[in-house]
């Protein structure tokens, strides 16, 4: 099995040209497995595995062509970024190959960098455990200040931002699912207070970022995730909960969204739940159980 | 990936030490997925899975096992049965192939009756689409009147039953999913009355089989069932229906079991229903993808 996937975020997601010429390019060096696009958020998040090498390549040929064809000046999103290619994570599908992730990642890194000219920094396990916000809050010129001002210095590349291309940041991490529920009759401010009662940082589910987000062209207002350890945080319980606080506001759930893949434990583990099968896991799985 | 598995049905549920050395003997020359015991039923369900000539063994050799330490003159379940060995069905885990699981199931019946002096009965694909519960009914003692009646004959091996181990029904079927849901406070008639309103045969969901059975080891009755095919009839949709018509009966749920294991697809359209994600499936598992 291929030990190693990136789910890198690109900031197009509307021009469905540009989109598949990423993919493209990606899929020349490693085994492309998902695009996810959304318009509103203005993004693309593929996700492609790969042993270090493939990983490597994919990534300095599909950032290439990002920065040629998508310019950071005429972007508009709800989402923060700092780049055309913005977060870059590499990340070891099995736990024991964390450290071949973090190398990968480092390589990857200078290699932005020095061959495309573009600031990187360093997140995650190989950043000192900084987050992709950390870098991203205020956009990219807040950025360039906190540069300038010495604040912050890339990891590798120029100290100065690429006027199209912006910075990129690059890390390793465990496997996280992206998901995101949608709310049929709330307005963002609704969306945001949902988000607060859930993620970590407010108290509430541990591992769980959240934003509440106003999405005009899908005409509803969403709640956007990362789980980083459904172990730690299962997804129906995120849900349930989130439709509890909905239905207090008088807010209904118009369905859920993945971005990206899911490892197959959390969905199993949703399963165990609505079927009432105590102790549903992975071992009870036929496809799974015959990889061993 | 292994192509074939086989899910035996051996009689006894009881004695550890019977149920552990026909494990071993399949385990010699399959590879042995699960175990699934029950007192009540008194039988175990083995998952293994091989190519054809490694099923074929396994089979000979845990049947063989099961010839000599079990006496079906002494045993007693709520299950019924015919033979020490009762129903041997071999799968193909891929639908392309059937044939090859057809074939293998052939050979099985053959060798079971030449060299281990059982009748053995052709059942589902190879047995003229004919069920288990077609040779099972009334037990060993009718099986044998209806053979000597020249009703039925073995298609393979004596045409007495072996005293003490009874006849092999033998066949080749599409993977099934075998689930059980119990009933915290009910009698075995409301378990019946439950079972009737979810079974294709009187007009329930398609490809399900139910029996209401009285597990007095385990202490509740039970739902039990054979899900022939999940993307025709959703496990979460059988369960919702058996809670409402349990509901109307003043009846609870005590969970439920899974006999065996299920295939992926199962579980991921149950994750999908309950987390609320639209066209959720196989396709959005990284472990899954990973295989391709």
């Amino acid at each position: 099995m291929l030990p190693l996937e990136s789910v890198p975020n690109f900031s197009e997601g509307r021009d469905s040209l540009v989109i598949a010429d990423i993919g493209t390019e990606l899929a020349r060096f490693a085994k492309l497995l998902d695009v996810h696009s959304d318009a509103d958020h203005n993004r693309s998040v593929y996700t492609f595995a790969g042993d270090e090498e493939q990983i490597v390549d994919a990534l300095l040929a599909g950032i290439a062509v990002a920065q040629e064809r998508i310019d950071l000046r005429e972007h508009a999103g709800v989402h923060p970024r700092i780049g055309v290619a913005d977060v870059v994570p590499v990340v070891a599908i099995r736990r024991e190959d964390g450290e071949l992730a973090r190398e990968t990642a480092r390589i990857a890194a200078q290699r932005i960098g020095e061959e495309l000219g573009l600031p990187v920094f360093l997140y995650g396990e190989i950043g000192e455990g900084r987050g992709p916000a950390f870098f991203r809050r205020g956009g990219p010129e807040e950025l360039q200040r906190r540069i300038d001002a010495g604040e912050l210095t890339p990891d590798f590349g120029p100290r100065q931002l690429h006027p199209s291309a912006g910075g990129v940041i690059v890390g390793a991490r465990r496997p996280l699912i992206a998901f995101n529920v949608n709310l049929a009759n709330a307005d963002v401010e609704a969306a945001r207070a949902i988000a607060c009662t859930i993620r970590e940082r407010n108290g509430g589910f541990p591992g769980v970022r959240a934003l509440g987000l106003d999405l005009p062209r899908a005409g509803h207002a969403q709640i956007s995730m990362n789980v980083e350890d459904w172990e730690a945080a299962a997804l129906h319980d995120i849900v349930a909960a989130i439709e509890r606080e909905a239905a207090a506001r008088g807010v209904e759930l118009a369905g859920a969204e993945l971005v990206g893949l899911m490892p197959a434990g959390a969905a199993i583990a949703a399963a165990g739940a609505l079927l009432r099968i105590q102790g549903f896991d992975a071992s009870h799985i036929l496809e799974l159980r015959l990889l061993e």
